[in-house]
């Protein structure tokens, strides 16, 4: 499997996820394949309802590929959702237009709990691993794939909530009320989310990356409780495989800039950071235990190019000449983004970042 | 004036912002006067539009002294809302049902910020002060009386997204292409935020809050350059004025935690702290410079009356038994909370903080 990672003929991205000396700094844009796109908003016209995107493996690969051909990315990421998995558990997800994810069945009681299935990624999750697949065949080894899941946490709240949430009143009463109940329900999203991720890297996955949207709305003992120790969880079991062991996990919780010292002691490879953290001041707190993976505002690719690349010369100042960045936006990048500025983005990094 | 203040029944509130020992800790609640109390919602409905409840001095002071009447609450805060500043200026505040504040005028051109006009207090916003001299002596000086006004930035991100907004696209267009426009209208602000508060002053207010509620989507450096620079300014100018030395200033960022350090070196006296920053460490990194306040987690209030006390046992521990600690939620009390669960904080927090 090492093997099959050295022959990836851009591996910048590998290396600076283990702090290994890189030509440049490497980039990819979290959801670098989506609506800022032309040719993405094609396809997904095409495509009907936004899961058929991630279910049918053809088209999940063509949207994958899109912004490889367009810009020279460092990394590839799998087209697909964080919320694949309750999905598959039979909750009913739908999108709702403008108003996001949506369960028909939301997670509320014991026996919801009781009931939820064990998957078999391979299985309810096949098409995910099929794209997977089809997507490493088409990408000729250009560069890494990326494959991720949700965190325990944020997969769990869209479960207990039913939907996005401004105050997240139900999980954090199931959380409060019933601890124990709230630890049974991410305990098994915790194995779901390993096996997941597990069978993303037999399918052929480079890199995987948790996504923990929501972990940012606890308090400090709380992020720690129930978030932060399953997701440890799930890095300590997919550790414990050895056949993936050369497979770098990146460890992402916006709003988490308060925390990285403890997301850094969980055995992941990098942290991702929101575009409020200093990446000058976090690589200062965490050292060189782990690689950084960050943050420019996303609203920067609003301004005009030399703002853009004022705004990267800033990044790579502040993280300074050690090696062990990836560089990327805060968060996803936003629908209204002239594609253009990408280009100036992508350019920046790599010139402005040239050894 | 200070004589004034020591008039004051319940002055632990004031004693705790100057680090002065105190019986027990004081304790108010963001957003006290609000939906979760049916006293409240019924006011609320006889007055029509959200803002005839600001700008009628009667029905401001009714709903302020309600939370004060019903819970040994320790401060009054003023009934208003932080945008009555550019609904001073003309720009067309409606509260949409549902959809927060919109303004039908945004400011978007340096036109726009050049026509904006410069506020006489007391009378563009005299329904304010009138509304505080009202409080004042409907409040027999029972509590002390909160001023309140958004910051600079966080009006400003109003007026030019002339609404809330989830990406803030608009007016970082403005910060990050045109920055000496952006810094046009936030010293504008900043001005008029200082003016507006030295008239809450006047008119008898006894502590003054500076809610940063949109800080905390900036980067960093934007967040020094483009809100606190401000919220600095309009500290300097107010303690210039020694007429009103003695009133306590609290400074609020919302998602702040980082940058704790820099808003407790801007001279206000106290900062606040919403729920995800461990006000352990919080008081760790600031020393006694400042008082702190808060930081309970809002929809812990959804939880029983126990985990309630266990919250608010655990938050007293985390702070210490130093002087210098106000009691608040991190953010504002939400509408679905019951009244009988304040009723428990309040008396937890006195009764387990008691020396």
């Amino acid at each position: 499997m090492v093997e099959k990672q050295m022959t990836i003929k851009n591996d910048r991205f590998l290396k600076a996820l283990r702090r290994e000396p890189v030509d440049c700094t490497p980039i990819w844009i979290m959801r670098q394949a989506g609506r800022y796109l032309p040719e993405y908003r094609e396809v997904r016209a095409k495509a009907g309802k936004f899961m058929n995107l991630c279910k049918t493996p053809e088209l999940a690969c063509q949207v994958t590929l899109q912004p490889i051909d367009r810009f020279p990315l460092d990394a590839a990421i799998l087209f697909s959702d964080i919320l694949t998995i309750p999905d598959a558990m039979g909750l009913g997800l739908e999108f709702l237009e403008g108003e996001g994810p949506h369960f028909s069945k939301p997670v509320r009681t014991e026996e919801d709990i009781v009931q939820l299935p064990t998957l078999d990624p391979e299985q309810e999750l096949g098409y995910v691993m099929d794209a997977v697949r089809l997507i490493k065949k088409e990408l000729h080894d250009r560069v890494p794939l990326i494959g991720f899941s949700g965190s325990p946490w944020t997969i769990g709240s869209y479960m207990v909530e039913g939907s996005g949430s401004k105050s997240f009143s139900n999980v954090k009463k199931m959380a409060f009320n019933t601890p124990e109940l709230m630890h049974r329900l991410l305990q098994h999203l915790a194995h779901s989310v390993s096996d997941y991720l597990l069978a993303q890297m037999a399918a052929g996955v480079d890199v995987v990356m948790i996504f923990d949207t929501w972990g940012g709305m606890l308090s400090t003992p709380d992020y720690h409780a129930f978030s932060l120790v399953y997701m440890q969880q799930v890095v300590r079991k997919i550790r414990e495989n050895t056949a993936f062991s050369h497979i770098p996990m990146v460890l992402f919780t916006k709003n988490g800039g308060m925390w990285l010292e403890s997301i850094a002691l969980t055995g992941c490879d990098a942290v991702g950071l929101d575009w409020t953290i200093d990446i000058g001041s976090a690589r200062e707190r965490i050292g060189d235990k782990v690689a950084l993976q960050g943050n420019l505002d996303p609203a920067m690719l609003y301004a005009s190019p030399q703002k853009i690349e004022a705004a990267v010369a800033d990044i790579l100042n502040r993280f300074g000449s050690h090696y062990g960045h990836v560089f990327n936006l805060g968060h996803g990048i936003e629908p209204g983004i002239d594609p253009e500025h990408v280009s100036v983005l992508v350019d920046a990094v790599h010139r402005l970042s040239r050894r």
